[in-house]
């Protein structure tokens, strides 16, 4: 088993009020490098940055590195059109970071990206991949991708409020710029990535094609963004098994409607719970709020540790500790 | 503590009868980019070849990887000049592979290559790293870098004929191509690997420096050329301690004079004996034979291995156990 982070940006997160991925929207650049980072090495390195939402949850990456050092899964990064350089050791897709999804193709090169991922999927010698992501406003290339393929248009927020609205208006936005409506590019991912996607869906729907290919079962570890993955994979002509890892912060967000998404899709989905609630603590309180809520394979990264029989209350320890580390860093 | 494993090349290797890290001269370009495939996916993903020597010797990655299947160490691959796609992931140093040590300036960015791998060295935080290295022809530069710094000119050899006449020869005309004598760069690693080394002691030595600078211990796994990338991190001026983990079959070597190298730059040795003597299988005897000797952290790992009081009976049983799965890989 390898766990795959796919991480890279797309420019839709600059627009305003649309993602909590990042402390302002030109911090938020860094996030998905320095979330490479802190699964690899704890901490950032070359990033500058310890990602937090403009209220202060820190980056779901916290709680997917506790649950590494407790059980030590292995790990691959992949480079996926990353804006910042990282010190994280990645294979690279030989993708640019996305351009605003209301671009007429944000992401030309999409189908090259599949078929590179594709090709690194097929090759994984391994029975199974989970896959995790990290790209700011990717809940918004999400939906226009949804949209585009014709499935339902829901989609999560790493924002408590969801944005719908705005999220709604730049994606009409983007169909208007491609000349596309809903539904219009339904089993034709590729068209669907270049026209309104983000170089870490072409990627990860790559990735997960490819290691269906050779037999490989592929879990998808996220929210709406990887339900958004699993529609290009459905639209791609593939209906091996797939699952969706995901956190009790998605199943409980209305706005994103996993369940009904994932059975649209004849998508598994397995919620876990981390018991924040359990525990009196910053780090818990801004994610009982609604932030966050997912994000580089957090909810997989919390299944992982539940087949291990890891107590959820060790998790929070771990995550505590793995945080405070972080602040103390950031204060050197 | 991780293990970080530099790979590269050097169009050094194409000399004819320098290197048995390749079935031939043309397949060893590939085995530093396969070596990296191993270490990560115990077989070759992107890579066409399981590298073996001339008369079929397998890739210590083999026994590295067994050792990593065994205690599962934490690893980072570094890209120092890879000529080959690699799907392991790695963290790029940016710099070319190197050109033959002949031309006047085989490693023209050597000295950039040195300081980002000791910005990297310096960002690692981790108690201690250990450095492994693939590159074919690794030990005929490593000849030229002690020449040129005025140290013991010892090397080992992937033969069991050391040709070190044929090294001499190279490195005679590699200093005379650069205009230099023997001890001529002593103190200036930066002129010493951009006239006589390869991006692989450019990158080792840089990570070495600063690791050492932010108090994380170094053990450098391998033979001689890890003492020329000692020779080049003490021509640095660094006095902290620094370890070389190698192998009975190094230390066996009468011209690698490793116990001695080592002592002129004051950097103690561990030897360890995978006894491969009291396991009759044919890796197992050509490594007797005086096959590779050691590569891609080999010593380092068997190291590893005995610390976490690993019986190397185990390890040899997995060290089987790996190499029959690249069999069974390279028969589909």
């Amino acid at each position: 088993m390898k766990f795959v982070f796919v991480g890279g940006n797309t420019e839709t997160a600059r627009v305003d009020g649309i993602s909590a991925a990042g402390a302002t929207p030109a911090m938020m650049v860094h996030t998905p490098s320095a979330d490479l980072e802190i699964v690899t090495y704890g901490q950032p390195v070359r990033a500058p940055v310890v990602p937090v939402s403009p209220t202060g949850c820190p980056t779901p990456a916290v709680v997917t590195r506790a649950v590494h050092e407790l059980i030590g899964f292995e790990r691959i990064a992949v480079d996926a059109g990353l804006a910042r350089p990282t010190s994280a050791p990645t294979v690279s897709i030989g993708v640019d970071p996305g351009q605003d999804v209301r671009e007429t193709t944000p992401v030309p090169a999409a189908s090259a990206a599949f078929e590179t991922a594709r090709g690194l999927g097929r090759q994984m010698p391994e029975e199974k991949i989970i896959i995790g992501e990290t790209i700011p406003g990717g809940t918004t290339t999400a939906l226009g991708v949804l949209t585009a393929l014709g499935e339902r248009q829901t989609v999560s927020s790493s924002l408590p409020e969801n944005p719908m609205k705005l999220k709604e208006g730049v994606i009409e936005a983007a169909l208007d710029s491609s000349g596309l409506s809903a539904g219009d590019t339904a089993n034709d991912p590729a068209a669907t990535l270049r026209c309104i996607g983000d170089p870490v869906l072409a990627s990860i729907g790559g990735l997960a094609v490819g290691a269906t290919e050779s037999g490989t079962d592929v879990t998808l570890a996220g929210g709406t963004q990887m339900a958004a993955a699993a529609a290009i994979v459905r639209h791609a002509g593939v209906d091996a098994p797939l699952s969706i890892a995901t956190t009790i912060f998605i199943a409980e967000d209305e706005s994103a409607a996993i369940e009904e998404l994932a059975a649209d899709l004849s998508v598994d989905v397995t919620v876990t719970d981390p018991g924040f609630d359990q525990r009196d603590h910053p780090v818990m309180d801004t994610y009982i709020a609604g932030e966050a809520k997912e994000g580089v394979g957090m909810g997989g990264a919390l299944a992982l540790a539940d087949q291990n029989d890891v107590p959820m209350a060790t998790v929070r320890d771990r995550i505590i500790e793995v945080y405070e580390r972080l602040l103390e860093q950031d204060d050197e």
